[in-house]
């Protein structure tokens, strides 16, 4: 499967396209991050992240796109921002009717590092090795939407899993 | 000039549609609340959104779109789900190369009522006499959404006035 990891963000929004399954060596497929700059008005920014988003929907055909839940705390001068880029592209992959999971930061670091309190540092260096890269990739935007690809991948192959047992044994049990 | 104000919600999304000018009366041109439930995925809530707004849009043809500025504050359960949907609201307008403006709770409540603290009742009771009409719009989401189209009409003709002025003064000091 085919999923595209969406880091949303107004200044950096990171796409990161990861092929695979659960069980065998995942596959980088293409990384980037689409910036905007704080001079341009709001709906501009919206707009260029939005067109990135397609350009890679397009191009890359992805079977899912799995995107980091945000939540009101924390660092709240970006946190509008970043909600509204979030909404971009949840819009962008449901319009095309694509199944879509959201992630939250913590899910997406336990996933990767086996901890859901890792540091950029540590998620950066996880990516790296589960794609076999020969750097981290850079900004941590990038790593962040390539972590949140490869546990989409991860835990989706459990759910599937989880779904079948429940499944069977609804089955049995009738 | 042909405003379409819009209040952006997920549960509701106002959308008022005002024509008018500085110094003339005001009318109501349409008035709308986009709802959706809780109980769907939040890309689908945000889709029939976008598809709302796209379809007023394309009806009513605004010279220019108001949409209420979020802030990260306050009521922490629905503002994220209120900054997607504004963000929805901006790219739908800018997508379309419209203007947009956004102004805050307080600057459309001193605009309407004269005070930045006025109530929802006080909003809806002077959108009702602002443009004739028989009753207060109903939910307050759409009182509001024409309050932010009336808002624009009126600060926008001063804003005009002041950037001829300036343009002027400019060519005189030249």
């Amino acid at each position: 499967m085919r999923v595209l990891g969406i880091d949303p963000g107004l200044t950096r929004c990171g796409m990161g396209v990861v092929e695979g399954s659960v069980g065998r060596p995942l596959t980088l497929v293409d990384v980037n991050v689409i910036r905007t700059s704080a001079d341009l008005p709001i709906a501009e920014r919206l707009v260029t992240i939005e067109r990135g988003i397609d350009a890679w929907l397009d191009e890359h055909r992805p079977d899912a796109v799995a995107v980091e839940r945000v939540f009101a705390r924390s660092d709240s001068s970006t946190i509008m921002g970043t909600a509204q880029a979030s909404g971009i592209a949840l819009v962008a992959a449901a319009r095309r009717g694509l199944p879509i999971a959201l992630h939250t930061p913590s899910e997406v670091k336990a996933a990767v590092s086996g901890s859901g309190r890792a540091d950029k540092a540590q998620v950066g260096a996880m990516v790296t090795r589960i794609l076999r890269l020969d750097a981290a990739p850079k900004p941590a935007d990038a790593a962040d939407a390539l972590a949140l690809a490869i546990t989409h991948i991860w835990r989706g192959g459990a759910q599937a899993r989880i779904d079948a047992a429940l499944a069977a044994a609804r089955g049995r049990s009738r």
